[in-house]
């Protein structure tokens, strides 16, 4: 089986299958990251660009180090000491590194739809690292690759979403991978945080958080964006500890096994409570080791083998 | 045939034969670029520094590019987070690096002579990738590897450059270039932007765009840099692109196979119009792809091979 | 004979035993940077983080060009790019670089203490890159590399340190090294600058610098920081040159064959006078080159070769 499309814009597009695909794929690549030589030459003289128009250490880092155990020629660009300062349009940006010749392009940014944009343009791959408040499909991927690694499953498993779902990518592209996986999900958050649709989705929204702890098998807490929030929708770091905020009085009212997640980084004492995060049952840091992986999985697949 | 200089600080100091060379070594270069594995061993074990005091995408990536395509450690270092801050001399700063033992220097810096200074005090071969209004030589390498693979030759071509002849390195190094090739070059653009001295440089000034687009083999137009106009001598992007700025209508006046060159960033809309980017005879990003080979070829010349 | 720490957090927590061993392991080390072909393949496939959150050419560049010669896959972090503008905790950026499996971690921190607040959380090994007015180990150690290589000894030598001891980290694991190694330092400067209790130590205070450099086999000029003066304790830089620069004229009361040293980047003027860095004796430019070596025997020794 191969994947059918030149990029990822998104879970949206990827059948259950490419899904299962990427993260069996996952799994042998994962391995090379516990060896004592942590390199294959896989992607040896393959140039991969980390396109960068938000700044992020953690995914950029974890693409760089996904690149560079599989051998390829990294190259970051941060939109500070890029042209785009000088006026030049994304497209043209983009055709004008295609003209170099790499094989793969990582590119985030703030705007929603500007990977699709880039890949629209370009005959090279182009994998989304989160756009906007659109998709964030390499986080998606790697909590389901956690989650399977966790439970042998997905499907049929109860996953509750904390926080900002109408502005979070890792929201939306979690949601989309977890219904297309067969996976129930519920939500938690302030009302004005909440999509108008939710039907739509196919999820179901329960106002308070102990009672949208009960019997879920996960609990993933979204960040609180503080430099996007802003205006009356947020009722500001404390309010939103006190009613959505994890802690262990909370989490009282959850099974014994629940697993926690959070995409990080984590703001303690707002999202989650610091003692949490200690727990056996905290998977946050397996989310980040996941995360190489799933990134070599998927440039290896993205780069025609 | 071996090149006789240390350094490359500027198209001023090349023969017509040593050119040649330079352009002929990287016609193999571009080769490895369109190889399924993009990677040659010619300069492992060798340390690249790019250096550079003015933000830069395209030129850095095209050197960092360059530079692991042949296998060398190549080590970016930009001005903003460099020592410079610390009020370290620019001959101290680079004395430290040649302390580290480097194979090459990349040097980009806003003043003229800045990548000579260097030149003067280190053993270490230098290449300058563009310094203040004095000389951007692999630039100009790259556009006439460019011409000489559409049109197979350089002399007797006639080539229109437009814009701002005074400030710009790109035009410099380009004037320099092709009349060493034996091309003729003429100039057009605002008065105010035209050298005093142009018999010297053996360039012929039209003042009408339409005029002096008749009958030339290549029309490069020169990015206007808005970062650099200040005071009168500019009369505003608006007006710019009404006398100067490339469009259909002007180009009836020209030959139907002339190409169109320009150094990029294109600012669309001021220099060009968007519609001409996309014609055939626009070869913006052959430039583009043929950097990558010029630079190979002149990190394999200048480091002794 | 192998280090028995996880860690290289300062000078202090080292035996005499344990620098010899590091130093002999450099002596090696150097021998590659002087290659032809300058690589070995003794790390690769390993991982060096360097986490930088204070800008540093000098520092920076030469780990990366260390890891590189070593054949490790080299990831630069700076903290301006960096997720702590998110507001994540140090220890939290820590557990999850933690989690994509490095295998050192390098850092420079503007806190006293940062790295060791890394190390304790993490089972990665951790290099001090310099935290605040602390330690710069890699500093001492490539001083006491320079300074062996050139009088074949560290025993009985007298070093004077000149400057801001109070608040060097260079001064302080200088002197904890010296001391060690049974060498006699002497410290001059101005009073404001000097710890009170300089007799632990075991340094000699001389006020006036023509009386400190009498019959002293080195003399190790540091650098002003002019962005940390602040308030009344700096008389300003011309008075300071005045008193604390080395010239000429000083000079002439030290022995004709005494080492001159700086850890750079040199205030040229300010700490030390132009004409003197051009002299045979000035061996600023050893230390840079013995940076490289230095750090690549550490790399070599901490990540368990």
């Amino acid at each position: 089986m191969e994947l059918n499309h030149k990029d990822l814009l998104g879970i949206e597009h990827l059948t259950a299958q490419e899904i299962t695909l990427i993260l069996d794929t996952a799994v042998s690549m994962k391995e090379v990251s516990a060896r004592e030589i942590k390199k294959v030459p896989t992607l040896r003289g393959k140039t991969i660009i980390n396109l960068f128009y938000e700044p992020s250490t953690r995914t950029r880092t974890s693409f760089e180090i996904a690149g560079k155990r599989l051998s390829a020629d990294v190259v970051n660009i941060s939109a500070s000491s890029s042209s785009v300062v000088k006026g030049e349009t994304l497209e043209d940006t983009g055709r004008n590194l295609q003209a170099m010749n790499p094989d793969l392009l990582i590119v985030r940014h703030s705007c929603a739809g500007a990977p699709k944009r880039l890949a629209d343009v370009l005959p090279t791959p182009v994998i989304n690292a989160g756009d906007g408040a659109h998709e964030h499909p390499t986080q998606a991927l790697l909590d389901a690759f956690t989650l399977r690694e966790r439970l042998e499953k997905l499907s049929g498993l109860t996953v509750l979403i904390v926080g900002d779902i109408l502005h979070s990518r890792v929201a939306r592209s979690n949601i989309l991978l977890l219904k297309k996986m067969g996976a129930n999900v519920r939500v938690c958050g302030p009302r004005t945080m909440m999509p108008h649709n939710m039907e739509l989705f196919g999820v179901e929204y329960v106002s308070r958080l102990v009672d949208a702890v009960r019997d879920v098998d996960v609990i993933m807490m979204l960040r609180i964006q503080k430099e996007r929030q802003q205006g009356t929708r947020f009722p500001g770091e404390r309010e939103y500890a006190r009613f959505f905020g994890l802690n262990r009085s909370v989490l009282q009212h959850a099974r014994d096994d629940v697993l926690i997640m959070h995409p990080g980084p984590v703001n303690r004492g707002v999202e989650i409570s610091p003692d949490i995060m200690a727990l056996p049952d905290s998977i946050i840091l397996d989310q980040v080791t996941n995360g190489v992986a799933i990134r070599m999985a998927l440039m290896y697949l993205f780069t025609g083998k």
